[in-house]
């Protein structure tokens, strides 16, 4: 039986989710061999740390009472100084300067830890200095997590279509803009009450900008060009229209037409694009409610679609549960 | 560089295709390492054997203007005697006996050739016996193409799902009977008039039992079943209910009702049922035309649905080389 012992960088949803899903999956890790241990956790409120494994069920009781104290000690002084193997960076994103998330991956890779993270800012735009960095110190960098949630899109891409030649990639990206776009169309609510409604549900942010402008579907967009074809884009390279000017009316006409109306991010020959695009009735992409959903075009295979929940604590956790797997089997540690 | 020699077994449409998608393919093998060769394929006319390769664009040639001939040696003596690493095994399938197909594969394996087979009639029937004939011969035993063509969800459900407990999986796996629902559905046709309708587009056989009493979808199940729950289940083990006997009154209820008609094959805890179900529009298993598509039920990601085209020539090659890639990479060869 090897060890892994990982920290949980950022307690708020996602974070809690990653340690509900951790005491979930223990037994999976137990039968491959490997006892999963979270050695410190960090938020706003200080520090846990236990190098001999933290009582999570205990600390999820504190969470929801808001009872969670810890000692002084930092997240970067907790990244650097805690010994462990495994960094999981699951703080709120920042888009425009990646923000401290950014600081918590640079030095994660640089104190030769692994990294996992659901945390998309960074990676919109320092992909290829993250990448570099993990290379440079031998260690696992992985993201399932930062586009659409608990769809395994990036393992997809790169694992079960071997042999072919993948040459774009579109879908929906936003599970929010999908439930507008879902609600407005079926039940004739212009955007301004459908936002409303979305907000109240806890679907929508109260400034719902990140998502309804596009900016979230562009973040994602970036990460698979990046990683799949390879690129070296930031986030400023794609050219993004959000959904906020569609009417009823024009989701009538589609509808009428055969099609519905959904906000789509794709990646085609070098060219990032996200905007409302027509996609007809029948169509894996013609989904409803929150889902998300990516379509691989590929030489071989023709185009095959994965659908799955893009939102979710659990499910963003279970994507990060899925990457520190991999790291499991691959590495030592 | 490493050589990897396989003969091709059955040269109709999806021979052909794999031969095609082995010349198309050719530079992402030798960019991994790996010279794939074919140096033997049989089919009714005789076999063509060359240790040194086979020149598959003059082949497919001759193929196409049926002038293949070749010298006498029989597929079984092919696949004993040739020097080869694995044999595609792509004869036409038998649902009852296994028919050719079954010998081919106990032939090659016990002869410690790999395997890999879009051929999924032995695997209904026998699926333990030759499981257990690879493990027993120390080779790689692989059968993507046999569920869904395309769709990669055998590969996807073993590798991308790490840390998830699969719950159970329900899908779409026939194209021929979503094609003539969909055109029920649509158009309001009857049944009748859309078999005789998808007979002359090539979509349906002759006798079309084979698809729309749901034989197909059910030996596709139970590949599923056995392959990703480890169950040792047969083709009499599943409940078939095709669809014959589906109207068009009761699609436009269903319609009405905000639902589609499909036929849906689930396994659920030891369970294996083949019947037409509703599903919601808006659904990833709400798709149109010929597509098809497998929703898994995980305990973490929630549900994960894979889309693709499940017939067509190249797309069954598709799966097959993906097989050959991930055999390529797995052995010493």
């Amino acid at each position: 039986m090897k060890t892994m012992n990982v920290s949980i960088i950022g307690f708020g949803v996602v974070g809690q989710g990653v340690a509900r899903a951790i005491q979930r999956s223990n037994d999976y890790f137990k039968k491959n061999g490997v006892d999963l241990k979270v050695v410190a956790i960090v938020d706003l409120w200080g520090s846990l740390i236990d190098e001999s494994g933290l009582d999570l069920k205990n600390v999820l009781i504190q969470a929801k009472q808001k009872k969670l104290k810890g000692e002084n000690r930092n997240s970067l002084e907790v990244i650097c100084e805690v010994d462990h193997d495994c960094v999981v960076e699951v703080t709120p994103s920042n888009i425009k300067t990646g923000g401290v998330g950014l600081e918590h991956m640079i030095k994660a890779l640089e104190n030769k830890r692994h990294l996992v993270t659901s945390n998309k800012g960074p990676l919109a735009l320092e992909y290829k200095k993250l990448v570099d960095l993990a290379k440079k110190n031998d260690v696992e960098f992985k993201y399932e997590a930062t586009v659409g949630g608990a769809m395994p899109i990036i393992n997809f891409a790169k694992n079960c279509l071997a042999g072919n030649e993948i040459l774009s990639i579109r879908g929906i990206f936003n599970g929010t803009c999908n439930y507008i776009l879902t609600r407005m169309a079926e039940d004739g609510l212009p955007y301004d009450n459908v936002i409303t409604e979305a907000q109240e549900l806890g679907l929508a942010e109260t400034d719902p900008t990140y998502d309804v402008d596009g900016i979230d579907t562009a973040a994602k967009l970036v990460i698979l060009a990046n990683s799949i074809f390879d690129m070296d884009a930031v986030y400023n390279d794609a050219s993004v229209t959000g959904i906020r000017d569609i009417t009823v009316e024009s989701l009538k006409l589609a509808h009428g037409e055969g099609y519905v109306v959904k906000l789509i991010g794709e990646v085609k020959e070098g060219v990032l694009e996200v905007a409302p695009r027509l996609v007809p009735k029948g169509h894996p992409l013609a989904l409803g409610g929150t889902l998300n959903a990516a379509s691989i075009q590929t030489d071989l295979a023709g185009e095959i679609t994965v659908t799955g929940k893009g939102a979710g604590s659990i499910e963003a956790a279970s994507a990060i549960i899925s990457d520190l797997a991999e790291i499991s089997k691959k590495t030592d540690l």
